[in-house]
């Protein structure tokens, strides 16, 4: 941490400074400039933290130059981790196809999306039977009912489940039924929410919050390993724009720094991102292209009667030739499919 | 709502949308551009969303004439809602200064502050005992002991109390302590949470999320009408932009538009939303000039030694200052202070 | 057009706009909802657009159904436009490399950059002469000196250039000597320069300003097209968000939706997309993937001694292996290289 | 400066940088971290800068911890400016209001608005005689015959007029007829028009860029500052976010910032920041008690006939009040109307 003073910072401001550093068991630095006074400090910055130095005298700013994260820092740990979601891994040396329905609407809607699925070759079923809804007047989920439907598509396909969790109420009912829980955007910095799935015992599939930057994204997978749940795959969704032409702005750049950044896997959800089914192929080919370690979509038999975010549903048909597409492209630069 | 047709749609395509609306007993009249054929739809629009229309072949896209929201829409219900937290009145025709500290630390800090806050005129103390923090390093609040001090404070001053509540599980807890619940603005879609405080007894102050629009905030105000509790005050925090000098930046003008907008009352906190302490009295006076129903100061003691944001806090001789000006521009408006 | 009417508008009101609309030739169908009554105007959109019907009492506010623009619309010129480059096409149906120096430093520095540009397929040499730059301290280009610099690499390769114009005054200047004229990010709505250029005799590349809506990157080619210079290609170089970690995003979704709404090529730069060496390699590997018609990359014969954006800067080896990245993730897809 | 150096970075690593600062005569400060190795530069941060530090092996990245600007900085000239416009004064103790029509369209309808502006008090007219506009199909000013209007209007009310340029070839042009160049939005990183301006004879009103910092504005400041003409007013003026019910999110608080970080006027322009009639009084009202220096504002004698910018226009009655308002305000705060 860099300890930058004002430019009429006293002496004795500069000393309050190095004393507090000192008395936690750090060094401090001096360095004189012509306009302004910098103190570097060397020791354990979470510790310098606590210290609240920007509220001293005399003091201007402060730099972080080390990261706010650890545990999933991949400075720190810089072997990748690979997440098992039931027979599934998704990692960093493979390439993880996940799809199913957005909603789970009914039985035969549901069986019908994931057996679409596994013949593109999914190796992860999504669906949603608790729904997060802007409007209260839009279609909220099955619940109880969608988890068990969900199950059911599990037994048919054999493929693991991966459903959102909204309420740390239902944390323990959610992981009962599904393989893993997804924590949506709008729930990123839900933190009561982060600590109750880091304390269960499945894996995590964490949504990048729309307006979040990588480094809260990081943050809040700390909030999770920290309860003991280091089984967390980060996934990167779109963010809140100026451009409106899509619903949100994926952030493939993002993506890419994210990996360099944790040793988490890092995934894309182009159907989300767009909210457009014309944009889902192209996104989606540019995600393994761009070296994600997966791609979470969304298909419906009949988009049309979809009862959520239909416009960006991909068919059963249109899923196999994108699923194609991938193989091929993941080939080109030498990535297995998971 | 009008449907836009495609420059492709067919005929059939047309009269597929006519009959759909016509189902649910609605009106569509058609109108046949040079380009583009639009259907103008007449009736309840809550039924026509539900049809999904824009799934149907043909459609490119459907325009929303009339606003999703309705129970806090001020085109339905004109005349403004006041309302009472504790003994005191927030409202469109007088001016309120909610004021206390950004979390409660210590008994000493918390009193001082609120003795602060009832010296300059607040007529609504604020402390936070439950912290969403973006790091889980950071301080977290005292939790149940933070509201008992709270409650001492309420004691010590006459004040009515509102503070933050974060789980679903513990509103009970916080609606028994305090005069009004806060959702932070983090939380403003963690519908779980709205829908819990839309069943409490206690009124709500719903922070705008800072990268919530103006129509996703009063839907957020929507889901906590239509559970049965109408006693929302809503508080513009800033919103996420590119601009890095302040923490948020201020949207006053969002706060005018939602004004507008909905009768419920409208606040603004320029403590969270720039986060420097040299910043919260230009905002504040500029809030009042411009017609905020209140605004909500962070206060400390001692803001160097705070443990939560302390380079936003105003000293308590700071804020018997701002409070002054207030009361200056207010009546430089005809608006008599609550 | 739709015209949303005032819930207080009365049947004056509607009269008068649809008068306003009669006058110029147009038709206007009256449909009268519950709440708002909407007007639907068939006609000449230009000639509605010039009346301002929302200025007229009673009018809430209008719709734009069509497009702004016409020239550069896909849906008025369905047939993708090829672009050439001296000996070099840029198209939808080929995938064309752009290569060279960020900015010609001297003759040694812009040979060798051209040199590797050649060597790993690019089809046209890009470097820049004139440098807009945000620092008035910062190095400003070579002016003059760089032209004839770009015209000795273009004899010695063989491959023609794209160079920047920045003032109305040079655009002369620099046709002479380049093969075609970009106009950079932040220019992209100085309409002086963009009339200029469209005067010019040479095709223009045409980046999208950072903080631009696609509609108005279109409106802004509109302008060029409009002084009769169709020669357009567009380059999306990344928009300004919250995001700090890469200098801007990315926006390969709203490269794919400008293929969908213009006639014109489209091309990705990721070096100036990102600001990160690092990141340029994921990049346009994704963005061949997603369809892009070419990708821009900066080459610097010794990045960390670049005047300008050395960090993001190609070593020629790096170089050499993306072009193989890119020619084996097109060939996968079934596109030829330009 | 700082230099933070990556975790991997050798002892020659960091050798190399402190000898490059000493060869410009600078000292550099080694401070050894756990984790990373930071340097202090002493000395010059100009010539530190061209050194282009980052791009060394080792170095992970740079940290500036000066000001890029120099001759705008307020902290290294802490007497506020003030800025004359022919016979009027904008400047930190008093506070102007500037009205005027958004363009002018006809003799008749500037001179109505000018007489309105001096009705209100204004100290300066405005009025747009070359327009910058989106579409090429909008009116685009009427030119020369413009500036001829606003010198009558001048000659009539005795105020002095600001109008805009947007060609360097003009600027001549424009200086010889008016009192005070404008600078728009659009153009404010146009660099050629900056320098060109920076010549003249003029003041310059520098409108933020709609997506600029508050840094880069400075910065466009300083370029035309270095040309020797430091007759500057800056010009808030909203920028661009997610938020779509305004047309840009009026900065209030970064006006502040730019107040504490310059010493140049810094005024408000509500009219263009909403885009709304009715927020411009509620955004006036917010600017005057925040600390702006002045505001400006668009008044039409009859807005509904507007060629430009109709919506956001005030009636001359509408003025009158609103300016009433701001007096009242400023007498409160106890600021003398320029």
């Amino acid at each position: 941490m860099v300890v930058v003073m004002r430019t009429d910072a006293t002496e004795a401001d500069v000393e309050r400074v190095c004393e507090k550093v000192r008395e936690v068991g750090g060094e401090a630095f001096v360095s004189r400039g012509t306009v302004h006074t910098i103190i570097g400090l060397v020791g354990d910055s979470a510790l310098f933290r606590a210290l609240d130095l920007d509220n001293l005298p005399g003091v201007d700013h402060l730099i972080q130059v080390g990261k706010p994260y650890k545990m999933v820092a991949r400075s720190l740990h810089p072997e990748p981790t690979v997440v098992r979601v039931g027979s599934a891994e998704v990692g960093r040396s493979t390439f993880t196809i996940i799809a199913g329905p957005c909603a789970v609407e009914s039985e035969a809607q549901a069986h019908e999306a994931c057996r679409a699925a596994k013949e593109a070759g999914a190796a992860i079923l999504r669906g949603g039977a608790f729904k997060p809804r802007t409007s209260p007047y839009s279609f909220q989920g099955l619940g109880k009912r969608g988890l068990e439907i969900l199950a059911e598509c599990r037994a048919e396909t054999g493929l693991p489940v991966v459903t959102e969790v909204v309420d740390p109420r239902d944390v323990d009912l959610v992981a009962e039924w599904a393989d893993a829980l997804q924590i949506g955007t709008r729930n990123m910095q839900n933190f009561e929410l982060l600590k109750a799935v880091g304390a269960a015992a499945k894996p995590v599939m964490l949504k990048r919050g729309f307006a979040a930057t990588i480094e809260e994204w990081l943050m809040a997978a700390e909030y999770i390993a920290q309860r003991g749940n280091s089984e967390i795959i980060l996934c990167e969704r779109g963010i809140r724009t100026f451009e409106p032409s899509t619903r949100n702005t994926l952030d493939l750049a993002g993506m890419a720094v994210a990996q360099q950044e944790t040793h988490l896997p890092v995934i894309v959800d182009p159907s989300h991102a767009t909210g457009k089914r014309a944009l889902v192929g192209p996104m989606a080919r540019a995600a393994v292209a761009a070296g994600a370690d997966g791609v979470m979509l969304d298909v419906h038999p009949n988009p049309e009667e979809a009862l959520c975010d239909g416009p960006q549903a991909l068919t059963p048909t249109d899923l196999l030739g994108l699923a194609a597409d991938l193989r091929a492209l993941a080939r080109a630069l030498g990535r297995p499919m998971a």
